[in-house]
């Protein structure tokens, strides 16, 4: 891509508005822009952050044997009439009167809807276990938004339900999960711990959230310092084997972790001192085990194999992509922008042409990004007649991993330059070496 | 995909709300489900296929230059009170108030919004053309809503905007989406035509439609039957050069096309009466030039060469990816369901075997079975234990355009049967050609 005909909106000041630095980067970037309090247009650089991460989320879903499909924005009242949480979900949830006077509303989660899925055409235990998830806006009228995307109005969230016979199943498919959000988080590049946690409003008896530190964290959380060296479950892993997959969770529950709500000051306390971390922490995934709370009321049940209709044993899963852009990159940054892993930046290399116009520089950026995008590498080509200082501030701020720069003092000598954004690292290389590093095609 | 683990609530019965065949054929092959009046769940059938036609419609944007973003479902009343279309929109528009009491709507279209983010942003005519596109959730709160995804109140849209700095330039934005047009509905398996049309709450005084011909068409169109043999712009044409956008324009309007709204009898009736197509038209696309109708009021200006303020030349574009799904299964079908093209499948491949626990079929579905998924041809493996008769009729309705069957008697003398589906056609092959043949991986 061509910087010349991209739509990048960088801003020159710092936006007053902005108190955390996720939110200031993404402004300043021209990732994202406020539209009204708590909701946000995705400018294209944003848009390609979050992609990635849909993208992630989606393939270990996937690879969990969660199967996807979309539901609406929109949902009808009478359905949360029919689990009582209509009247309970009090003024987060966005209540609307359609042309006839229908009370709809705008999902702030997917509960009802998918439990009515299931009993429209689910009939035998023997078509479970059945996990359905989908990747779809949702909408929580928060008194006080801020944040930007970390807490947001309108945001993105996959949400996965499951649904089994009987507890042991359900055992199974909780354990599934949290061996696909511990793979997701991962290859995202964040190290994340479930940790014991409240509720809320999907109700249940065990949930756990997934916890990023982070100094900028919005709650206060604790755990066993082990968590942190904890190996990832394997892409091999083999998600059909209950035992395979409770042994995952029994790993990463055994030492404690917990949330402020769920924290037990005395055997946090009784762990030895060098193992206690207590720590800022930032939500990205929630998990819930609920049973029938939702299947009773709304009569989805199943013949089981004693020909007795049963309630199906449930739990909901979800992580907000949306809200993981603005985590990542506080995981993420320096002073200068984010610092995207690889796997989720938006450009994985920026291409810098110190010189435009000049004709050894303009040729060599040309066959720089041609080779790169012949291969399928995503690259922002800065070819703007810009000042190198300020080519080099837009590319550490759109955060390019790995970045070219293209001087006529190195091209001389038949040189590009390139810099590794993480570290700073510099290296010359000829034009076709420098290719060949960054996977190009020669 | 394994059916046994999938979900795919295929209906016995004809579903007797369902006036059209695509309303009936996607609510009997489990591809949606109705949640309200107008409003659907994509179950993971439908899902893929409206996710493979999404890919193509961004394909086509990117090629033509255009640049994706995604802007919030929901909107400031604010911003329309701006263009004045908060009180001329009427009540298709769903009008919402938030937990603060503030006007916010459910957005039909995003004219003002993507206006609002251009004034913020761009400032010199040196930053034009743009375009910019997104592909968003939409709501029109139709009094009737019907025929399924057809007419619904919630719907998928692609909907670019593109901004130049006069008149010709918008000119030269319009004629390369007319190009990007022509293509996606050729990669469709549809053949589209541009036809003269209203310009109704959009505005501005160029439009056209693009109109594929189906028998259960919901409006009467009129054109030259040459149109329906015209090449398709190639993948190589520069959308760069004026010239050639305008030569794709000035051939694909050079005949007679237009929609009943735009009927001009006396010029249809002066065609030779064999070139004179009168028919029903399904609508799939919409594109406007609407110059300075919102730029002005809403104070879009950028510096000219000049160095004065002008107000920018604006269009826009909308394809509804949602309704595309119906429209081509209008296009495509016969009494036993869908024939998909293969760009748009929700599987290209359907794999049947015959007799399930039966250790030679068994041994062979899973080797083709492996062998495609491993080249990343999507395959719908029925490992159900069920009759024949009901595997062919499922497979049918699925519309995996490329079947194998798997069954003991051929498979004894080394085969198993390819089946066309469009042609009915079938042929006995080996195992490994029968994958070869279909691009799996030996």
């Amino acid at each position: 891509m061509r910087l010349s005909r991209y739509f990048l909106p960088i801003l020159k000041e710092t936006p007053k508005e902005a108190e955390i630095v996720s939110h200031r980067l993404m402004l300043r970037a021209g990732m994202i822009r406020q539209e009204s309090a708590g909701i946000y247009a995705w400018l294209p650089l944003g848009l390609r952050v979050l992609q990635k991460i849909c993208a992630i989320v989606r393939e270990e879903q996937n690879r969990a044997g969660a199967i996807e499909l979309l539901m609406p924005t929109l949902q009808s009242a009478d359905l949360w009439r029919e689990s009582g949480r209509y009247d309970d979900y009090g003024k987060e949830m966005l209540r609307i009167r359609d042309r006839h006077e229908r009370d709809i509303l705008y999902g702030p989660t997917n509960e009802e809807m998918i439990t009515e899925i299931f009993r429209a055409s689910v009939r035998s235990y023997k078509d479970l276990p059945l996990n359905l998830y989908h990747i779809q806006w949702k909408f929580r009228d928060e008194v006080r938004p801020r944040f930007g995307v970390m807490r947001s109005r309108e945001f993105l969230m996959k949400d996965a339900y499951s649904f089994d016979l009987d507890q042991a199943g359900a055992r199974h498919s909780y354990n599934k999960m949290i061996t696909a959000y511990l793979r997701t988080f991962k290859r995202l590049g964040l190290t994340a711990i479930p940790m014991m946690a409240d509720t809320g409003p999907i109700g249940g008896d065990l949930s756990h959230e997934f916890i990023i530190l982070a100094s900028t964290g919005e709650s206060e959380v604790f755990c066993h310092k082990d968590y942190l060296g904890f190996e990832t479950p394997p892409e091999t892993i083999d998600f059909d084997d209950p035992a395979a997959m409770q042994a995952v969770f029994d790993k990463w529950t055994s030492l404690y972790a917990a949330t402020s709500e769920k924290h037990d000051a005395a055997a946090f306390a009784a762990l030895p001192e060098e193992a206690r971390v207590s720590a800022r922490g930032i939500e990205v995934g929630h998990i819930f085990y609920f049973g029938t709370k939702y299947s009773a009321p709304m009569k989805a049940v199943v013949n089981g194999p004693d020909g007795k209709e049963t309630a199906v044993h449930m739990g909901s899963y979800g992580i907000g992509p949306s809200r993981l852009a603005a985590a990542l990159i506080e995981a993420n940054h320096d002073e200068a922008g984010p610092i995207w892993p690889d796997a989720v930046a938006p450009f994985r290399v920026g291409l810098i042409n110190l010189k435009v116009g000049d004709a050894a520089c303009d040729g060599a950026s040309a066959r720089i990004h041609r080779a790169l995008e012949a291969a399928g590498v995503d690259v922002l080509y800065d070819d703007r007649d810009e000042r190198p200082g300020a080519k080099f501030a837009a590319m550490d701020l759109v955060g390019a991993p790995h970045q070219v720069i293209v001087g006529p003092k190195s091209l001389a000598e038949g040189k590009v330059e390139l810099k590794i954004r993480r570290s700073g690292e510099r290296e010359l290389l000829g034009v076709e070496a420098a290719i060949d590093r960054l996977g190009g095609k020669a």
